[in-house]
C-alpha cells in the first residue's frame, strides 16, 4: 500500500467548505429548535463507546463498525447510531426520570464501508427518541415531528412511507410456517426493494395458488388510507391483523395532525427488521434516491440496558438534506464590511469595527495599510469598505 | 480484563444531560456568531484523518493519538486538534483562495491519556485560524477575538497571558550556547510551570553569575507593559530582541482594541514550543486551574502541506468554559406547556399545540388521556396545562 499524499483524507469522509458548513449548521439549528418546541431536550453522548455494550446493541452490522482498542485492550467502537447510546443513558444517568422521556440529539456517526462502495463513512444525524410510550399516538407524534423537522430544514417536497414489521412477519409466518429460509429470502428481496427478485422467488417456492396470491398481494399494499382495508382482507393472521390495526390508528392520528398528505402506507417496507419491532418509516425527498430520514419503533432495545421500555424515534440524515435544500435555507446573510486603516488611526478604526459588529450585527474584517498606500476596493467581496487613513 | 457493564462508557469520555447540553450549545452558538462577525467562516473537517499526514503534523504527542486501521491497512487517527486538518484544507480545496484566510470551527477532538490521569479523552473546541498574515496586527487580532469570544460565552473574569517562544529560545541560545540538554531541562521546567525546579536546575548548571542572573530574571518577566522594557534590558540576543519587539507591537494593538486590561505579558510561558514559532497565549478564568483557551503563531505548519504561509489562531476549550459560566448563559428559556386531550378532541388539541409552537415559540408536549380520566397537574414541570376533553 502506498503512503497517502499530504492533502488526502480517508475514504468516505468529507470536508465542508464555508458555504456548505453554514448551510449544514443552519439546517441543524432549525431542526433542533423545532424538536425543542415539541418538548424534546438535547443530550450529548461520547463518540467512543464500548463494543460489548453499545456496539453490540446498535442496529449496525458488526463488520460495519469502526473498532479500536483502548489502553487496557478493551474494544471500543465509533458510535454507528445514537439510539443505543441514548438507551444506555436512559437506563443509567436518567434512570430516575419518569416516562415518557423526550430526547433529541445532533451527532456525527460512523460506518465502515468497502472503499469501492462510495458510501459515507462519517455522516451527520439529528434525531429524537420518545421512550416509555407504546401507543399509536406516540408513533404518530414522531412521524408528525419528522414532517415538521423536514419543513423546518427547508425540504420542499417529500413523502413519508410508513410500514410495520409485524404485518410482514405475521403474513410470512402464517403462509410459510417454519420455512425460515424462504422467509429470509423474501425479506431480503423486500429490504433491497428488489420486487422482480421477490416475484421470481415466489415462482420458485413450492406454494399453493392462494398463498402465492397473498404473498404477491403485498406488493400492491402501497398507497393511502385504503391500504388499511385491503391489508385487513389479505390475511387472517392475528400478528398481521394487530399490526394493521395499529397502523390504521397511527393514520387517524396523522390526519388529526393535518399531515396525512405527506404520508403513504407501504407494507413492503420493512426497514432493519432485526431491530425494529413495530411501525417503521422512511422519508423521501423529490429527486433524491435515498431516504432523508428513517425511524420506527424498537421495543426490545432498552431491556438490553436494564430498563425495559417501549420506544420510538427517528433520525434525519442532515448531510443528505444539505443536497436537496437551496441557499435560501441560510436565512440571514450578514452584511460584510472591510475596515482599512493606517497605524495613526488604528484605535478609531477598531472601535468602529467593534460597533458595527455589536450594534449592527455586521461581519467586519479589519486591515492595516501602510501610510500613503492605496487599496483597489472594486471587486473585493465586501458590501462596504470604510477607510481610516492619515493622522486622524 | 473484565467485560464492561452495560451502562459503562470508556474512560475519559462524558455524557451531557439536557441542562449541560443546552449550555454547551448556547456557548458554541454565541462564540461561533462572534467569530462570524469578525469575518471568520466555519469549515467542517472529518473526525478521521490519515496518521501519516494530519496525525504526524498535529501538535499532539504520538502516544496521545487514537489510532485505528482502515480496510486497506492504512493507519488512521481521530483528530487531536483542528489546526492540522485546516492546514490540509487551506493547501488543497482552498488553494486558490487569496490570503489572509479567516476560518473558524467547532469540533470534538481526541487525546488518548493514561486511564489514571483522569483527563478527558474527547473534548470540545471552538476556534479560529488566521492564515497568510505574519504581522503583529494579526496576532493582536486573534487575541482580541479570543477576549470577545470569552465574553460572548459568558465568562466574567479572565486573564490572557501572552508570551513569545522566540524570547526564551534566543536567551537560552545566547547563554547556554550548544548545551541542548540544559536548554531542554530548563524549558521542561517552564512548560510545567515548575519554577522551584527551574531555580534548582540553574544552581546545578555550571554558569557564570551573570548568566544565572539573566536566566533567573526570566521568572520576573510577568506583568503589564513594563515587562517589554525590562525584557529588552535583560538580553542583547537578536532573536530575543526581535521577539520582544514583536510582543510590544502586539501590546500596542491590543491597547488600540481597548482590551489590554485583560492581558498580561508572561515570558515564562512557552506553550508547546516544538509547534509554535512566535507569540503564544493562554486564557485563565477565575477559580479554574487550567486554561480555557490557548493559541499562538505557527509559521512552519502550512509548508508541510505544500502551501507555505504564516498563521496564527486559538481554540476555546468549550467544555471547560461550561464549568465556569452560570445558567444565565442559556439566555432564553422557552415557556413549557402541556396539552392534554381525549380522542374526541384530538384535532383541536394538536392544532392548538402547533399554533403555540409556531406563533408563540413555546415548548409544547401533548398527551392523550382516556375519557373521564383526571390528571393531577400540580407539581408537573410545566408553566401551563391546557385541557381538551370531552366530545368538543
Amino acid at each position: 500500500m502506498s503512503k497517502p499524499k499530504v492533502f488526502e483524507k480517508p475514504t468516505g469522509v468529507k470536508d465542508y467548505l464555508p458555504e456548505a458548513a453554514a448551510k449544514l449548521r443552519s439546517i441543524e439549528l432549525n431542526v433542533m429548535q423545532c424538536m425543542e418546541r415539541w418538548g424534546y431536550r438535547e443530550i450529548i453522548t461520547p463518540t467512543l463507546e464500548y463494543y460489548d455494550t453499545v456496539g453490540v446493541a446498535s442496529s449496525t452490522e458488526d463488520k460495519k463498525l469502526f473498532k479500536l482498542l483502548d489502553r487496557n485492550g478493551t474494544t471500543l467502537v465509533l458510535r454507528s447510531d445514537m439510539t443505543a447510546p441514548i438507551a444506555r443513558v436512559v437506563s443509567s444517568l436518567l434512570q430516575n426520570e419518569a416516562f415518557p422521556l423526550r430526547l433529541s440529539y445532533q451527532a456525527n456517526v460512523f460506518r465502515a464501508f468497502e472503499a469501492e462502495a462510495g458510501r459515507d463513512a462519517e455522516f451527520f444525524q439529528t434525531g429524537v427518541e420518545l421512550v416509555g410510550d407504546a401507543s399509536s399516538e406516540s408513533d404518530a407524534e414522531v412521524i408528525a415531528l419528522a414532517i415538521a423537522c423536514l419543513q423546518a430544514a427547508g425540504v420542499k417536497q417529500f413523502k413519508i412511507a410508513v410500514g410495520h414489521v409485524g404485518f410482514l412477519n405475521g403474513l410470512l409466518q402464517e403462509t410459510l410456517k417454519h420455512d425460515a429460509e424462504a422467509q429470509t429470502l423474501l425479506k431480503g428481496c423486500l429490504l433491497n426493494r428488489d420486487y422482480v427478485g421477490y416475484r421470481e422467488a415466489l415462482q420458485e417456492l413450492q406454494l399453493t395458488e392462494r398463498v402465492r396470491g397473498e404473498l404477491e398481494g403485498i406488493l400492491r399494499l402501497r398507497g393511502g388510507q385504503e391500504i388499511c382495508r385491503q391489508a385487513r382482507e389479505l390475511t387472517e393472521d392475528p400478528v398481521a391483523q394487530h399490526a394493521i390495526a395499529h397502523l390504521c390508528e397511527v393514520w387517524d392520528v396523522l390526519q388529526a395532525y393535518g399531515v396525512s398528505d405527506h404520508v403513504l402506507i407501504d407494507l413492503t417496507m420493512i426497514g432493519d427488521f432485526s431491530y425494529y419491532t413495530g411501525m417503521t418509516f422512511e422519508g423521501y425527498a423529490a429527486d433524491l434516491g435515498f431516504p432523508v430520514c428513517s425511524g420506527g419503533r424498537y421495543d426490545n432495545l432498552l431491556k438490553q440496558f436494564g430498563r425495559p421500555a417501549p420506544a420510538t424515534g427517528f433520525a434525519l440524515k442532515t448531510n443528505r438534506i444539505l443536497e436537496v435544500v437551496g441557499r435560501e435555507t441560510l436565512g440571514r446573510r450578514l452584511r460584510k464590511t472591510l475596515v482599512l486603516y493606517t497605524a495613526g488611526r488604528r484605535a478609531d478604526a477598531l472601535a468602529r469595527a467593534a460597533e458595527l459588529r455589536t450594534e449592527e450585527g455586521r461581519t467586519v474584517e479589519t486591515r492595516l495599510i501602510p501610510e500613503g498606500f492605496f487599496v483597489a476596493v472594486q471587486g473585493l467581496p465586501y458590501d462596504d469598505v470604510l477607510e481610516f487613513v492619515g493622522e486622524g
